[in-house]
């Protein structure tokens, strides 16, 4: 990747003072320093030719990493080293392949380069192929966590010298960086290089409301307050006896930035200013000792007392906080030993350093962690929040046992069943918490105990379920579960539509599942006849195509002119019979408002299940431009009531209150209606119907008994609710 | 008052004995103990011949509260036992009075024993006098803490000797007790008194419930898990070489009583076991070293810790809190000093045995509270609550410069106002929280910074104002401002009431503010002519009756008889005219639902205000009973539109939905509705339609357009809010 370099101001890059500086830090003797040295060379030789946006030759961008790794993350580990000095080979020099690699430099070098390569090879779109590079690297980086150092040093030189790209590509490297990077250096609890990256990025995201920050943040370090504090609290344990040290530090740019709305926050309710007092022993019971002496000298604010030495983090931090008020403004007091600053400022890399002694639970967790997200099946949306989702607050619970498990803040019992076993999930009718039941969506709170309870039928679906958990393994697990569903109905769908189309040109049904099918399925690289069925029902695989393909081969063939004729003649479309709405699969369209048991209604297949339209929607025709034979004719199945109540919502937009309440009083008498909610005020005047429907009878009564094209009604739409609220 | 006693089993009592007894305790050559055995003797004497229910002589009572006072509470203070062993003579001995035991035992005596001492003498009904007798009580232990303690002990030996009693008298007793003096020991911090009175108290409230816990509690007091915890807590102080006191104690009956609910919870949600760790030391900050000896053995449920030694509560409790977890369990923990654990269990007795030397701001928060609550010139029920209100948990806010502020939970910022300055509270528009503006109503968290904004204009009343404040201060105040408006209105009422039977009758109207009221103002025993029209204006004093004076001492009098065939036939009602209405004042029956704006509806008058009926209410002339002529007629003024808006709310009820969403679907089209809300279920359907209403054109339109009294419709109800939620 063509990155610039800015290691010397001039865009000259001297190879040989780089080597002669590298060699200060590395031990020559050791054998395995000279891979560093080798690597170096080849690189060198790879990249030759080849020049940075900024003028620099290329090779100055991954000598930099490797600079990088060395003297800011005091790593020394050869084998890291080459892999950063080689980091884009794979990726910019053609004639370079994995297998060349792990033959020159090795297997652990060859994955740790491999691992840092983008995926470029497909014909997805930019955002998809990006969200795929994500994927590889975090499951990588769970078999080998060098790739995510590697690949974090990587994107702190890129954004060091971000400035000589062009504001487009800065955007969208910065972006990235808050989504991803300095999220995954929060949970490696390296916090400098957290800092650094949430610095630099957001600096560039949000030029104003950052420069404005920093100014105040700049006035912050020499407050008088903040001095005298900082005075006082050095008086206190010099009385106390208690050798310690004292640093004070203004928060980041990171502290002001809020994921959730993706925006920069001028203020920062909690405190702009930490102190941390790290006693000079590693007796933890000193820190609490410490605790006292803060506490009696300010006035902490109740209820902030925070003990995460007996509770460390998810992430191994390890603290006493105490929040105190000190002139209208609050300070967070952070006391530790000097081990567990070490790895508050640190995290991995203070470990990794002490050759490889990393603490087995901690690594499995981080690798759990990069794994279940590297593998999560859903959108790279979906995929970044749950890196975010990482650094929020904690609670933590218990099992009846006794034995406490953490979880992000917002967690909900799933979240907890999931953590234990996949299937204890799949089967969760909800928990008894502190021995109250409680349904599965219950959000778990500090110091519940909280025992799972296993239904022996599967988890009730529905889509809102996924983005209630808090936990990747909950989050995929439901992912994976609501896919299944999708593909075994675009099984269904596409065999259907297959079916119909045979017979409607007149040729026997059971062409399609006779041999002749292998042919088709080689030819669009398909395992099994199911999985053309899926294609078909997803619309990803057109059933003329196939037919065209069955046809062909079929031992009576049919003139390709007379096919032809055929499929361009206005044929009648394909049609789905609907006998239940199942929320995971079918939706209804917001352009058109579709209602179930509508007459004309349409449905369009996709990886995410079905869509219903209006037979005349002119989104559909104009935004969509779908051909009309790839639309299917929807059939509701008469007097069908659907196995459980559907909860529909119905809800109204109007200028003018009358029309509204006008429809509130049509609902037909015999229907159930468990809720009726409206709110009118000056932005935007609504009313929320939530009503039972038992079936396409009652809906089609329901929607029918008020024209939803009304004039007077200008928005509304239905969807079909798991539950009652 | 006539209590058994049960110091010895039978009913005979040895006064000689007891004397022995008290003299081992005080120190006879001290003139002052004399006192107590002078006050013993004119007790015995007093009330010689005297029974109790048990058929122990009634000096019994008095003694044995008197030897509480010494052995329980450790109290020497020969005032206090002088008064003890006098403490029913005023109330049960008609020839004793505050003066005559003044000469004879000195004022202070005298004061307390006053103080202990019922209301009577006036002509309320019980709950009103056992309310004036708390009012009284509150008010004197406000100047004089010893009037409480004396009648805690009181309370404390009937408990002890209620069996005696009917099931009633029991049951009004124990009643009183967990609602006013087990909260007023716990306000004074007097720990085993505050347990004892709850348990005697609630067991004989709650008899099944009762043996149902204490059966649980007596086996945790020996349960393994407890006892190993205690094991593993001793030896890890031993190791620590930190040398502690370590005690458990099984939680009391109290800490099951949900006085909210008033009801005796069978489980406890937080904990049933606590252990208390005393440290050997003054240095508070071994506490905190403690701290860390117990939360590395034990896993503390994060955000429990609580240091109450920085921040100590309201009645002046010290200690660190921290809760643990263990085997399924949570166990709170507490480490305090031994200054701290003495307060702890003895509170203010503590510091009483030693002369007096009692904290003086504590002392006045003590004394500020009592008197409050004493003077609340709310109903009983009311004060009641502000006394509970005092065992609820507590937040801790600050003041622009950092000044903490500590209140009971759920406390607004007008709560914060009225404890910074009456006036501050009365002209209160709001607050800066953390510089955002917030309104009178928010509820104040921990560790906010709280700035209140004064108006230019009086606070706007509500009646569910004084509810939402959770201190006696603003409740007081508020409540005050209340009863000074209604005063106001009344006296607008009665003067209007006065000015049309004079009209009425022919005679002229300066009549009433002429010299000749005087007359009627002493027979009255009214201070002023205003205080006059107040009492005709809140329907205690007939307008009948005061024209009769009045015409009776008329230069120009009439017969008698024309006076009275004048009364006696049947003149038209007075008129009340109503421009407006007012929360504080206007209330709309709940009986036949009139509504504002309609025909026909009249006007009962009382000292909480104006009451709205039907003019053919059923249950007006049924229950209240009300001769006709002290109804009002009431005149909307028409084409008023009210100073602000009216948000009414429409409160239906039905067991059928479909009427009700008709009557949603009715209301005229120009009126301004805010909110429609609809609930159905099985138990209760109903909706709730809340609308802007700007004066009584748009009121009668609005309930004119479906008929309140439809069949359909089995409730509904009128409320005016103070604002759109």
């Amino acid at each position: 990747m063509a990155q610039p370099v800015s290691l010397k101001t001039s865009n000259a890059f001297d190879v040989e003072r780089y080597r002669e500086a590298m060699a200060c830090h590395l031990d020559l003797g050791d054998p395995g320093s000279q891979l560093f040295f080798q690597a170096l060379d080849y690189a060198q030789e790879l990249h030759r030719g080849q020049v940075r946006k900024s003028g620099a030759p290329y090779i100055s961008h991954p000598c930099a990493v490797a600079e990088i790794l060395v003297k800011e993350m005091g790593i020394l580990d050869p084998e890291m080293l080459a892999a950063a000095v080689l980091h884009d080979v794979i990726e910019d020099v053609p004639e370079v392949s994995f297998q060349s690699l792990e033959r020159r430099f090795g297997s652990v070098v060859a994955e740790l380069v491999d691992g840092c390569t983008k995926m470029t090879r497909s014909r997805k779109d930019r955002a998809a192929l990006k969200d795929l590079t994500h994927s590889k690297i975090l499951q990588t980086a769970s078999r080998r966590l060098g790739v995510l150092v590697i690949k974090l040093a990587d994107r702190l030189h890129n954004l060091r010298t971000l400035h000589y790209l062009s504001q487009p590509k800065r955007q969208r490297i910065a972006q990235e960086t808050v989504e991803i990077y300095a999220p995954l250096a929060a949970k490696l609890n390296i916090f400098s290089l957290k800092r650094e990256l949430y610095h630099l990025a957001l600096s560039y995201l949000y030029p104003r409301k950052s420069k404005k920050i920093l100014n105040t943040l700049k006035l912050l370090d020499t407050d008088e307050h903040v001095l005298e504090m900082e005075q006082r609290l050095r008086r206190a344990f010099e009385e106390a006896g208690l050798p310690v040290q004292i640093r004070r530090r203004v928060k980041g740019l990171g502290t002001y930035y809020d994921s959730g709305k993706k925006t920069l926050r001028l203020t920062n309710t909690e405190n702009r200013v930490d102190f941390t007092i790290v006693v000079d022993t590693e007796d933890v019971r000193q820190c609490y000792f410490a605790l006292g002496v803060v506490d009696t000298l300010f006035r902490p604010v109740p209820r902030t007392i925070r003990d995460f030495i007996a509770n460390p983090k998810n992430n191994g931090y390890m603290s006493l906080h105490t929040r105190v008020h000190f002139r209208g403004e609050n300070y967070l007091i952070k006391i530790r030993t000097q081990a567990m600053d070490q790895w508050a400022r640190q995290g991995l890399l203070s470990q990794w350093r002490r050759s490889a002694q990393i603490d087995e639970a901690y690594l499995e967790e981080i690798s759990d962690f990069l794994r279940t997200i590297g593998e999560y099946g859903g959108g790279g949306a979906q995929r970044r929040h749950l890196i975010q989702l990482s650094e929020a607050e904690e609670v933590t619970v218990y099992t009846p046992l006794g034995d406490a498990h953490v979880f992000p803040q917002g967690s909900i019992v799933l979240d907890f069943a999931y953590k234990i076993h996949s299937d204890l999930g799949n089967h969760c009718k909800g928990a008894l918490v502190n021995g109250r039941f409680v349904r599965p969506t219950h959000v778990l709170s500090d110091g519940e105990t909280v025992e799972i309870l296993k239904a022996a039928e599967r988890l009730d679906l529905d889509p809102d379920l996924e983005s209630l958990c808090r936990t990747p393994k909950a989050r995929s697990a439901i992912n994976r579960e609501v896919n299944r569903r999708r593909r075994d109905y675009a099984q269904w769908v596409g065999q259907e539509i297959l079916r119909q189309e045979l017979e409607h040109h007149g040729f026997p049904r059971n062409l399609i599942t006779s041999e002749i099918t292998r042919l088709i399925l080689d030819v669009l690289n398909l395992k099994s006849v199911q999985d053309l069925f899926v294609q078909v029902g997803q619309d990803l695989v057109s059933p003329h195509l196939v037919l065209y393909y069955l046809l062909d081969a079929t031992p009576r063939p049919v003139t390709q002119a007379k096919l032809k004729a055929q499929f361009d003649q206005d044929h009648p479309r394909n049609v789905l019979r609907v006998p239940a709405l199942d929320p995971v699969i079918h939706k209804f369209a917001g352009c058109c408002h579709p209602f179930p048991g509508e007459r004309g209604v349409v449905a369009t297949l996709s990886e995410r299940g079905i869509t219903f339209h209006r037979g005349n929607c002119r989104d559909l025709s104009e935004r969509h431009d779908l051909p009309s034979q790839r639309l299917m004719d929807v059939r509701w199945v008469k007097g069908a009531t659907w196995t459980r109540p559907i909860y529909a919502r119905l809800r109204i937009q109007t200028k003018d209150k009358a029309p509204l309440l006008h429809v509130i009083g049509s609902v037909p008498g015999d229907i159930e209606v468990c809720h009726v909610h409206g709110h009118f005020d000056r932005s935007g005047q609504w009313a929320v119907l939530d009503v039972v429907l038992r079936g396409f009878d009652d809906a089609r009564r329901f929607f029918g008994a008020f024209p939803p094209a009304s004039a007077a009604l200008e928005r509304y739409s239905f969807s079909a609710l798991p539950d009652c609220c």
